[in-house]
């Protein structure tokens, strides 16, 4: 059986290319991951999301755990066969989105107590229980339960949740035990305060994992602060592991992500934009419901592969869009996570080639050639 | 080109098989075609309609008419390129759906002025503005513009509207004109009352048509009138011409419908059933929502090779139609549509076989075999 393991291809500037394995199969880094929230990225099936090029997808552990419940899903063999996907999975530990969903919270020392969203019903998430929970549903890359506070917050904030998330890291550890195949992450902390990533970094190292993230970015700081973290957080962190960015973000984001030594992010932004009528492109966004597209007979970018722009045109997907059609959001969902990975593609290429830095300039000329609706 | 054509290959009782040759491809008869309202089958891809099965689809010039629009969808290339399928479509004429949506209406001679539904804009349908939009909308098959009373009706109601329907098919047929690879489809009307239908039908011949459709039934008479009707109804339409009856059905209306002589139908059901968690099978129909598939791992058919039956448990369909997510939709319309077209190869293969009443007892016992969701 493969094991878990990550190796560097090339490296430009901090920017670095390789490969993950796992036992479900390779994932090229940097790697976009599609979010499956609910054991389905929302409006496309399993195989398109792997036609667009994803090797990996994000699951869910709250929403997962609520509905329809790990326990059920290990019943039915695992979230890799529950919901039709046999490459690898990521699950987040759960803990974000029980600080940003759930209803009645109480955090302890030893975990969160919460009433659910959906039902009201009372559950606990603890670290060990976070761990048994992504054990249920079989996830490959299993995420540290942590906690994050919502930015701008004091030091003395930030540094408390912090050592917190560290003791919850080495608590994750223990309970992860030794899984062949599997990896286990940690999650580094501190906010936009380098003493605190730092002393972070250190307490993570030190109890050793498969893989880092970046935690606590993306949660309302801005882009400037968040690449101000990027350009000292990564190289704090072990070269000869995967370095994962959570949450993030907007096609600029990421690019500025990978350019900062960043190997993996999620993100909900290419299929919840679908849904709402957004589509993202090389020469920037175009907002299908706008009037002007009623009768363009051009695709949402000439110079993409993708089934969308091969095969319909802007008055098509506007006359979707407004007549609610399910369609829409399948179309415009697809052409998103493509792009997405497209991007990821000419990054992986252009680190690969050296030439990192021409490929950054050309993306944001592209983009800066002007709003692609206007064309 | 290929002109429009019908070749009949086998006859089994009043069962028929044949081909519908046009330039767009061959129609395999009997037929089901999916219906694409608003230039999509709701929740399902051009490709993946294919996949299934289907020949043909259904448009529906009402809606097409109101958004985006007939002139439009011409202006765009037609409603193939529209909506990215390039085989044959066949389109109504519009009567029907006037009748039963839009607001308003006023019924003359001349045809009928109303209000949309979707905006409250004023229009007026008649049979030439009806052959108008088809031809605008590139249509393969064009239904003819007709009128048809909600039954019950007396006599007396339905002879008038049966009347004034054929006065509408000379003058659709006038305007159509000659359109070599298009085909223009009479509408038989005349209710549950055979001297009215044979009425119809000697009309219909005299003006003579391409193919016959047997308008105004499955309008709520019940499946013992409309098998009543159509026990003589189809005899008096010419022998080398398709026939189809609009609108029907479920597939036990379906396999009755074949077996009286019809080669042509369409329906929402399959599509509708879908999104609303409803999906039919050879062992009868399964009610995704029911709690009782929360925890099922078997497939909704375990004998049925579409890719809903093939990668999902009903545990999982039942979970993500309780979350509400669109792939719900999406996988119980793919199984439906590709159950009907099942059925509609099934009988193809025993009617060229000799053998279609040794099909329908097995048809129907596989059904009486007991609710499959209670197996």
């Amino acid at each position: 059986m493969t094991r878990f393991s990550f190796s560097l291809t090339a490296t430009d500037g901090a920017a670095r290319t390789g490969v993950i394995s796992t036992p479900r199969g390779d994932i090229r880094t940097p790697a976009f991951m599609p979010v499956g929230t609910a054991a389905t990225v929302k409006a496309m099936m399993p195989d398109s999301v792997r036609a667009t090029g994803a090797d990996i997808l994000l699951g869910n552990t709250y929403h997962l755990m609520l509905r329809p419940g790990a326990e059920r899903i290990a019943r039915l063999g695992g979230l890799h066969k529950f919901m039709n996907w046999d490459r690898p999975i990521l699950t987040d530990s759960g803990g974000f989105q029980v600080m940003s969903l759930a209803e009645l919270r109480k955090l302890t020392e030893k975990g969160v107590t919460f009433r659910s969203h959906i039902d009201g019903s009372k559950h606990e998430l603890t670290p060990e229980r976070s761990m048994e929970i992504q054990k249920l549903l079989g996830s490959d890359i299993v995420m540290c339960f942590d906690e994050c506070p919502a930015l701008p917050a004091d030091d003395k904030r930030v540094a408390e949740s912090m050592r917190l998330s560290m003791r919850w890291a080495q608590r994750s550890r223990d309970a992860f035990g030794d899984r062949p195949g599997h990896a286990l992450f940690g999650i580094m902390q501190g906010g936009v305060t380098e003493h605190l990533r730092a002393e972070s970094a250190e307490a993570l190292t030190v109890i050793g994992f498969d893989g880092y993230a970046v935690g606590g970015l993306a949660v309302g700081e801005g882009q400037e602060a968040m690449f101000g973290v990027l350009d000292y957080a990564p190289a704090m962190l072990p070269t000869d592991k995967p370095r994962y960015l959570m949450g993030v973000g907007k096609p600029d984001d990421i690019v500025g992500a990978v350019k900062r030594g960043i190997d993996m992010m999620d993100c909900v932004l290419p299929s919840r934009s679908g849904r709402t009528g957004q589509a993202w492109t090389r020469r920037g966004q175009v907002n299908i419901k706008n009037a002007r597209h009623a009768d363009d007979p051009r695709p949402l970018d000439e110079d993409c592969s993708c089934p969308t722009c091969q095969g319909y045109s802007r008055a098509y997907l506007h006359h979707v869009f407004r007549a609610q059609e399910m369609i829409s959001g399948m179309l415009l969902t697809w052409h998103n996570l493509h792009y997405y990975q497209e991007i990821m593609q000419g990054m992986r290429d252009a680190i690969a080639q050296g030439r990192f830095a021409d490929w950054e300039v050309d993306f944001h000329r592209q983009r800066e050639m002007g709003d692609i609706e206007k064309l």
